[in-house]
């Protein structure tokens, strides 16, 4: 089973937008075990958008359009979809009925424009899925199919989890149900974890489910995401949970997290259910360790607050740092305990270094020290991070974060 | 002249990496006058590269393909090239050398394997350019061209303005140059300023040339783009600056910077040029607002660091703010005095505010308070802020930074 993807915009290839939704459609599918051999953007143009979608349908047995599902004259999927099918349009007053009530509740008339929105190519079947005023579109021709989703990305997604996806894997005739988890780790290079677990890889190599993928991201680290194929959905579920104890086992404390868990989210659930509080002090990283805490909603009953502590003379008056250099292991630990006893709290973490562009106190570009100082013991760690000032700057965030988290798991 | 961009590389296929290449050079492609109907993606694999190549040489005058330039197996573009044109690889030892010396600048030999990317069709031209070890390729193809860049952003972004865009533009018969300049807005919506401009635009609409366009970037506000073509570069950028005039004339201090300008580097450059230093204080946005002028190469000269009083009982103690409710303007305007005073700055900003998901002191989200504390006055000013948590964060902090831009304009 082929599917491609068509996203349809002139803002797209004017470069006004990214166009995000097909990279995630194309996780998606791959995720699902459908094929996808290519991806076109295409304008607001009639004929082009008919040629694409011709042109797919030779190639792949399924096409996925995004976008061109609004109320306004520029938005034309629908007339291109019922052209390649060779039907008209059908004006379908339930579905102007559910638009109008969304407006109603809203508080707002509806535009007569919006009417537009409830045309439907003759044959095609709406999903069930309207989280907006754009239906999904399901559109039989011969025994291919053409989808159509708004180009909102949360409407695209609610239609593509809940409507294609499973319907692709119908006419695949894929009986299973495909589920995974992904194991957020940090602190390891992508070979670091595949030699790991090279051994287990090899094993499932051989039976092909489930199966683990490694997913690089940046400052944020290595996902490692699990894939399993069963029956149905509890079976799936108990695969992956078998595997990610396996996972687990190997990999220890370098996995932070699962799915949707950040490493600061993480650290604040620890520090909640150990009922302690957190406070940060800043230098090359200026507010960043704070905002990336205070990101986390809920994060106020754990994170009190931080020093931004940019010059020196601010680290020696505020958080009472002994004169000397600042990029060192003795001052990264007398912020944190400065920050730890200004701001009141149980723990603190603080950074000092060099950014860059140009060296300081002598210290290379991406010298980092890491202070922590917790109620019973403080300390300091240096680290040498790459890159330019933005990415030395992220990487001593995630990096003085995972310290506290590795000290509060006892390591 | 239209010219289609192929992205190729199977990663883009799987949503592992979000294809901002075809953005960028669709903005590019647009900016010089040149049309592009189609951008297509497609995987590591020899057929169906060559397909592409082939369809894009039956619609357009031109094909750009971005990616798989690299040392490796799967870095197939040069073939595909090569079987269109239909002709064999050449080895270019010159190409070689360069590679092997860019390799012993750091320090390190070159792998046989990046030999491969000395491979240049026959008949093809290298571009000058070479920041990376991928050279860029011309290749002509009857009267038509397809050009080769590496997928990596830097390299492509140089070939494209170096070598691609002129070329395009020649081949097109443009013989004039095209410049263009962006001024950077804060505070109008499109259709304000688009309302501001209108007796501008209708006359520009009737000339042609120069051209304004509209571009909203978020938070970030709305870019003003001035498009000018005139025989050669000095005549253009004559017809840029007086047209700058007279659009700020009209937009007054809406207008924060040109070009490359942010926010954050025009308040530091007006603070530095007044010999103020800058000190802030942060509640809803937690270390934003420091993260955004530090990440400003050289603010240490100006910005002197901060104090994030997340938690109520920071803002007192630390920042000697009154008891009382903290989402108050009287709160703003002692925080950002507390911080003048406490971090030794000249100048200081303060944020506290409601950035939700829920309501706080019986405040709506969005509800955000901005303070300013300067030698001579200190105020305070309230703004509701839309969007979600993290939105409203955002837009805190430029709105803040922004309000001390006005004032030290004196207004």
């Amino acid at each position: 089973m082929r599917c491609e993807v068509i996203a349809v915009g002139t803002e797209l290839l004017l470069g006004q937008i990214v166009d995000t939704n097909s990279a995630w459609m194309g996780e998606q599918l791959a995720l699902a075990g459908i094929d996808s051999h290519y991806q076109t953007k295409v304008g607001d143009n009639l004929e082009r958008i008919v040629s694409c979608i011709r042109l797919a349908l030779e190639r792949s047995d399924a096409v996925i359009m995004c976008g061109g599902l609004g109320p306004t004259q520029d938005d034309i999927t629908r007339e291109a979809i019922a052209e390649v099918m060779g039907v008209g349009l059908i004006r379908r007053p339930e579905i102007g009925e559910r638009i109008r009530a969304m407006f109603a509740a809203r508080g707002r008339e509806m535009p007569d424009n919006n009417l537009r929105q409830a045309d439907v190519p003759e044959g095609a079947t709406v999903m069930a899925e309207m989280p907006g005023t754009a239906p999904g579109l399901i559109c039989p021709i011969g025994d291919k199919v053409v989808y159509a989703v708004p180009g909102v990305p949360y409407e695209m997604h609610e239609m593509l989890t809940g409507t294609v996806l499973p319907d692709l894997q119908r006419r695949a005739g894929v009986a299973a149900v495909i589920k995974s988890r992904v194991l957020r780790t940090w602190g390891q290079s992508e070979s670091g974890l595949a030699e790991m677990l090279g051994e287990r890889i090899v094993e499932l190599d051989g039976a092909g489910n489930p199966t683990l993928a490694f997913q690089a991201s940046g400052i944020e680290g290595i996902k490692v995401r699990i894939t399993a194929k069963a029956a149905d959905a509890d079976k799936a579920e108990a695969m992956l949970a078998e595997e990610e104890v396996r996972v687990r086992s190997v990999l220890g404390d370098l996995v932070f997290g699962v799915d949707d868990d950040t490493m600061e989210s993480v650290v604040l659930d620890m520090l909640r259910q150990r009922g302690l509080s957190l406070g940060v002090a800043e230098s090359l990283t200026g507010g960043l360790m704070g905002a990336r805490f205070t990101s986390v909603p809920g994060a106020s009953d754990v994170f009190r607050g931080g020093v931004v502590c940019y010059a020196s003379d601010v680290k020696f008056s505020l958080l009472g740092v002994p004169p000397g250099p600042v990029v060192s292991a003795q001052a990264a630990q007398a912020m944190a305990e400065g920050a730890r006893r200004v701001l009141g709290a149980d723990v603190a973490l603080a950074t000092t270094g060099v950014a860059g562009p140009t060296e300081q106190e002598g210290q290379p570009v991406g010298t980092v020290f890491l202070g922590l100082a917790m109620s019973d013991a403080s300390e300091a760690q240096q680290v040498q991070l790459p890159g330019d000032r933005q990415r030395v700057r992220q990487y001593a965030v995630i990096s003085a974060v995972n310290l506290l988290r590795r000290r509060l798991l006892g390591a």
